[in-house]
């Protein structure tokens, strides 16, 4: 295909011309009639009309007897009242009440005579204990005005008026087309270049939170002739359509010219990020939205535009998102020439909400997951600084956010055993962690960002673990140090060993691949040091400037044989199944502010690390030794 | 059945007992897998852990060429590296990387020679526009802790970490089994005694809301071996069991003698209003809750008492409405017996919001569909005074409450067909109105608690409408009078006015049961001028003192055969085919107060009395004049 060069579209005007071009071409919804009972959440098309009166009959509200009240006139303590049999019927509540009477009274206030006569000793007033015809509802009243969703309590009182089918909103159909020639249909054991498709499972799921029914087409292959027809089928057999990358403008990217053939494409190339290359098209009424292919993209795009129109659709409210404000732990850098929406976790220090920047890879799908809200920066705009208040769409309830304990520092997959734990004994609290080294994680406890940083920094001076540390950086004190594990790190390596590396200073040998963990990280203390220690210079060393953020990720890419060793923790290597040469055994503690102590969450944390729980999780996890976790070690 | 008494035990007792009971008695979630593509909103019941690596390969992140790092070190704009075909490969975007490759350029970057060679004028870092293995998910790491909700994205994440199938909490399948007699499944031409069953509808939109699967069995007849053997059933079906109606100790109430062969009862009768006759009982783990027969009844029951059992079964917090402060419009009287439950329309008048009670009869449905919100008088308290601040639990949103035109005074069906009609035009207004009389209207605009009212007061000196009434009671202005319809007052007689009623003063004929409006409403203002000016004597009016709030429920009892004649306007006759006899055309206006004025609600207002289909619908309804609507009349 020829290379077409993408628009810049700022979002808001892409917005307001696609869904105003679908208006102008008939864009609206249909309507459809549904039994009541299967009316819920619905949204009406027209006023509901009542057509019988609820009750229908003029009923009786208690157990007793009815009569006319008239009979029982001047009835009191001193003179009762004597009604033969004949003159009065027993009744339940909701029984008609027979022609010629006009009141109740209730079983509790009468007495039952052996003649079968009954004696009244207060009169009854007209009407009284008598439900009357229409008291809830009168025939031909409106029950519901147009475009009003339906309530339980609704369905109720339109069964009771006799209205038992409903004219209502259709929910409009959205189809979804799949294409990529490496895209294959979920599965546990793809080969390499297979692609799971998982992107219409999560606009699916979104979608039908939106009031969309989501049916989702086969895998279309990257063929101009199968992608159009199956556009064609689409267009035909649904109210939008989303095609499913092969939006921007690489080879065997053939969507932007089969929706040509089929309908007309208003804008290719809308200016965010991610989803820039999005392809906002119509055939007649009927929306064709180019979506691109990684999921974070993918969800932006429907997000900002497919949505609007289904807003448009049911004719309400766009924005129901709440934004709040929040202070971000690091500078975004963003581009002039885009809108970007950057994925934040947050969380309460204090009372302060924190926003972290979390990876912004449009292919990264566990981002959008960890995200408790989307910080945007306007076009135009550079970015913010570390520190700077920005409004914040939330993604997570408040309440929640409150209630979750903020854990940033060293990497350690202890934490999410942790988070598993604290969460299933008490769920409501939670625990969220960011990895960002052990000093990074100091930081974060001096802004007050964090309730806790794993921490495992090695004084090369004294062998002493994080202390000298906690002297240097908080010298006024004003910090617990809470002893959490010992743990064996050492030097991963490719199950068994093929290039032969028996001690540290083998990793600078020729041919060896290695793989780093980031600057500030305890691990990348521990391999300078140790370089020094051994004169292994770093320049020496293939792959040293190459920085992974997790022991898990440095496990992965020598497990996958994109590299030869790397520095870990033991429970990696065993996980990924490597060979294991140990180094040391090091202290990893958790720093806790004291603003954070004392807390409900944080005697959560406190009691989980000393549970028998915790400790059988941790053996699981291979390469931990456990020396009263939960201990307060005394720093000052 | 023996009359059975019942307890009279405080809500909150109830509540706990019940549910430490059942949990003593091992009441808790069951578990299910799930494919993951139909798990959304669905709860973890234990962490999820990745089975594969996302991406599971080495990616090349661009569309471009791979090639090994080290070949281009040194390429500057001055000083290119060439490098010959078969040193390279072309790859696009998602492409796995070749062995022996580290590093991607795009092909923004480089230059295609005729040779098949390319020419780079820059060097490429080691794993420049690579996407590593794992970069978004390592196997095995933890993907979700337990008891977590799953998102759409987390459905992306589960799936690009090669899960495919979930543990998820089960939902708690909720039997309902509806039992009377006279109960009858929903129709249109129910016969006088048939009471429409419609409490399971509603029961199960409400369980849908909460995350459990109602299950509802066919209508048990008042029978007791029928009860028991069909509870029998639901106990060994379901996880809860709803049993609707006979819960009171009435004729016929078999339900806790059912209960009792079958389980244990912990309590029969509840401190609550509605709901008192409630059973708490309970078979092993299985839950059994007697629920009264009254909707409203039921609602709150169920709401109260089984709501907080499945907020267990899912392990979250049970409170999750909003509660604010509100000023009562009316007194609201309880009795010290019972924690009253009552229902309030809400509305913001100024900043201020007001809460009017809706009618409390547990009978009346459609007074929960109306609620924006609930009242409750504690248990001990004799209720609130008109103008006090209440805490309310809010069913509305703020938002729409704070676009709601909140209508107060005279009944005329003419404000449904506006509230219709005004939404339809604009749906973020809404309209709703409350039937208190025309002098209720203008106590309601004097208060501050109404955007309107609608008002058709006779000055019977002068035989003009309204304006001698806004001058007494608004005698420093501040109130503007808008033009609405001229409207036919008279009087509703039976179809072919069978008992001959010729003039007015037949009403007070022997044998004539006359219905009347309530006092303050302008139609009975209008009759006691009426009965005045015709030397007609109420005491000799049989039924003046029987009160009806509505012209349409005047002309339903007339309709009925459970009365003779009403006084009314000509629209409600006609639509109950009722006979009548014109008495007067009168001026019904619209009330509204300078606080009001000029906002873009009170515009649309205007607009829509202006507007050529409000006439339509006017003129449809049947003994209107319009004489230039929404006109303001001059009255100071």
């Amino acid at each position: 295909m020829g290379f077409e060069y993408l628009t810049n579209t700022p979002l808001s005007q892409a917005k307001t011309d696609y869904l105003w071009t679908l208006v102008e071409h008939g864009f609206s919804a249909g309507t459809e009639t549904v039994g009541v009972q299967d009316s819920y959440h619905r949204i009406t098309s027209k006023a509901v009309y009542a057509h019988i009166n609820a009750p229908h009959y003029a009923a009786s509200a208690m157990d007793g007897v009815a009569l006319l009240a008239k009979d029982t006139f001047g009835a009191t303590e001193t003179t009762p009242v004597t009604l033969r049999k004949g003159s009065f019927t027993v009744v339940d509540t909701g029984d008609p009440i027979p022609d010629g009477c006009d009141a109740v009274i209730m079983v509790e206030d009468l007495v039952k005579n052996e003649d079968e006569s009954i004696t009244i000793h207060s009169a009854a007033a007209p009407w009284q204990h008598i439900r009357q015809i229409g008291e809830d509802i009168c025939a031909g009243e409106m029950i519901l005005p147009c475009f009003t969703e339906i309530s339980p309590a609704a369905i109720g009182a339109m069964i009771a008026g006799g209205v038992l089918k409903v004219e209502v909103l259709a929910r409009p159909t959205v189809g979804i087309i799949p294409t990529g020639d490496e895209i294959i249909p979920p599965c546990s054991d793809p080969k390499p270049g297979d692609i799971l498709e998982f992107n219409s499972s999560i606009f699916s799921a979104m979608l039908q939170d939106w009031g969309a029914l989501p049916k989702t087409y086969p895998i279309v292959p990257d063929r101009f002739d199968e992608i159009k027809n199956m556009l064609s089928k689409a267009v035909k057999e649904c109210d939008m359509v989303l095609l499913n990358a092969g939006s921007s403008a690489g080879r065997g990217d053939f969507s932007v010219a089969a929706i040509r053939e089929i309908g007309e494409v208003l804008y290719h190339g809308i200016a965010i990020k991610p989803g820039k290359p999005a392809i906002l098209a119509y055939k007649n009424a009927v929306p064709i939205l180019g979506v691109p292919g990684y999921p974070v993209s993918g969800i932006i795009v429907i997000e900002e535009l497919l949505r609007p129109l289904i807003d448009r659709w049911y004719g309400r409210d766009s924005e129901t998102r709440t934004r709040t404000r929040a202070r971000l732990t690091r500078q975004v850098v963003s581009g002039l020439k885009y809108q970007e929406f950057v994925r934040v976790r947050l969380g309460y220090v204090g009372n302060q909400l924190m926003a972290s920047p979390l990876p912004r890879g449009s292919g990264i799908v566990s981002s959008f997951m960890k995200a408790d809200g989307m910080v945007e920066v306007p076009q135009g705009t550079e970015g913010y600084t570390s520190g700077e208040e920005v409004r914040v769409r939330l993604l997570t309830p408040k309440k929640k956010l409150k209630n979750t304990l903020v854990v940033i520092g060293s990497h350690d997959p202890l934490l999410d055993e942790l988070a598993d734990l604290i969460h299933g004994e008490n769920r409501n609290i939670y625990l969220s962690s960011a990895h960002v080294g052990s000093m990074g994680g100091i930081m974060a406890v001096r802004r007050g960002e964090a309730h806790a940083a794993g921490i495992h920094l090695l004084d090369t001076e004294t062998g002493q673990y994080n202390i000298s540390y906690i002297k240097k950086y908080f010298p006024f004190g004003g910090v617990y140090l809470l002893r959490c594990v010992g743990r064996q790190q050492g030097l991963m390596l490719q199950k068994g060993n093929p290039i032969q590396i028996t001690s540290f200073a083998d990793i600078a040998k020729d041919g060896v691949r290695y793989v780093n963990r980031q600057k500030g990280s305890g691990t990348r203390i521990l391999m300078d040091y140790l370089c020094q220690k051994h004169n292994v210079s770093p320049d020496s060393v293939y792959g040293y400037e190459r920085e992974e953020l997790t022991h898990n990720s440095v496990a992965v890419q020598i497990a996958g044989d994109s590299a030869d060793a790397g520095m870990g923790i033991y429970s990696a290597a065993k996980l990924y199944g490597l060979d294991f040469i140990p180094v040391c055994v090091e202290e990893y503690d958790l720093l806790i502010p004291e603003s954070a102590w004392g807390t409900g969450m944080m005697r959560q944390l406190i009691h989980t690390l000393k549970s028998s729980e915790f400790k059988a999780r941790i053996e699981a996890l291979g390469g931990y030794t456990l020396d009263h976790p939960g201990e307060i070690i005394d720093v000052f």
